[in-house]
């Protein structure tokens, strides 16, 4: 396997030793070469190493510390801003106002980050993927000054790591692949394919720290609720309709 | 850079060689070990080499040769489904079926689907993503039997490549790239950046091929479509819907 897809672990803690600029170049050269619709590269990277906007970002993203602590934030960005001006400017009419639209960028984006992260890892860095971009993409877009039709999908902290987690274990693989079509999970099924996780000595500490009966009530309760989701889920709709994403 | 990264090429016609099985479950696991949202995994790969499948597959993913010719097709998928069934099983209440939930576990699907593509290439094969996914994901969940709570977010097709076209031009790096904060761009820096691409002989024969006065014509008029955009984004909002992932 790819050494950095095999080796990936996400790093949470950071030396301070900045990224040398030609190194950072060839990663975010990297995330260009992704695969992305119709060559038309609608995305962009918004690469953050300045101290304050740093400092913003991280009241944003839940106060993790990393955000701080890494020498370089990176938010990778459904970005149809520059290619409408493109457009525009020359006798074309964008129709690029609508939500799939956004889903396609969005997509691209992302395809670019997973190559940014991958080629950070293969020149000794680490990084971390930062969910809390959709969330917050209200007050992200605000910091970073994106334009209307620019919209945060996903960023990726990038440093020197300051430690050495080991490998996150994966459910079995059969639980995610299915052979030909969707093959639905029956109550046993999912009992067994969810059994080692349920019963790990780290999921029987943490039940116990959170005085909780079950791992699935760690998340719908403290990690992923329900009404944190409502919350977000509205905040992002809003959002694309103020950046001109959803005028179908 | 890393070599698959570097080489990536979309390959567009396929030899019929089949895809052994061994090397096909380790491209699956490559994809498994990517980053996601707080380790739920809430993706999932449906693999497809069956040719009846494949072919309405191929229907919907506008008839493009491709998707009968490679003898894999991976559609990946946003999946809250079996996390769902595990919460309930699990006397825990699931709030994931609003937006937000749907678009974070889309992310987690096409990092997944990233992985896969280059630990793909690092094995022979070649690969194509197919955007059509986004359009036709209501006639996709259909052939697929894609139950609530999951919507496919993007397709590869993989197989050995009967081809091996160039590279795609990029925009220059600074095109995608911002220091710090978004810089927005004036109409000379629009023009600038796209200059290569506005002036190429491939663009010249294209805009005399297509009658065209400029190449962002050739995107606004032909290639997509704001009817089209129009048209696939209530397709997508009111699959989201009957997927129950609109219920904030």
């Amino acid at each position: 396997m790819i050494k950095e897809i095999a080796e990936h672990r996400s790093i949470r803690k950071y030396k301070s030793d900045p990224i040398p600029n030609e190194v950072l170049e060839k990663i975010l050269e990297a995330g260009a070469r992704a695969s992305n619709t119709g060559n038309m590269q609608v995305y962009s990277m918004v690469v953050t190493t300045n101290e304050e906007i740093k400092s913003k970002l991280w009241e944003q993203h839940f106060k993790q510390d990393m955000v701080k602590q890494a020498p370089v934030v990176i938010t990778f960005c459904a970005d149809f801003n520059r290619f409408n001006k493109w457009c525009t400017q020359n006798n074309a009419t964008p129709g690029y106002d609508n939500f799939l639209s956004f889903y396609t960028a969005g997509v691209d984006a992302i395809l670019a980050s997973q190559n940014v992260a991958l080629e950070a890892e293969s020149k000794g860095l680490g990084v971390c993927y930062l969910g809390t971009t959709n969330y917050t993409l209200d007050k992200i877009i605000e910091i970073l000054h994106l334009p209307k039709n620019v919209i945060p999908v996903t960023t990726l902290v990038i440093g020197y790591p300051d430690e050495a987690p080991a490998k996150t274990e994966r459910l079995p693989l059969r639980a995610v692949v299915h052979q030909e079509t969707y093959q639905d999970y029956s109550p046993e099924e999912i009992d067994e394919l969810y059994d080692e996780r349920d019963n790990s000595p780290a999921t029987k500490a943490l039940l116990k720290e959170n005085n909780t009966e079950t791992l699935a009530q760690v998340f719908t309760k403290y990690r992923y609720t329900k009404d944190n989701n409502v919350h977000f889920s509205n905040v992002f709709l809003d959002t694309l309709k103020k950046q001109s994403f959803m005028n179908q």
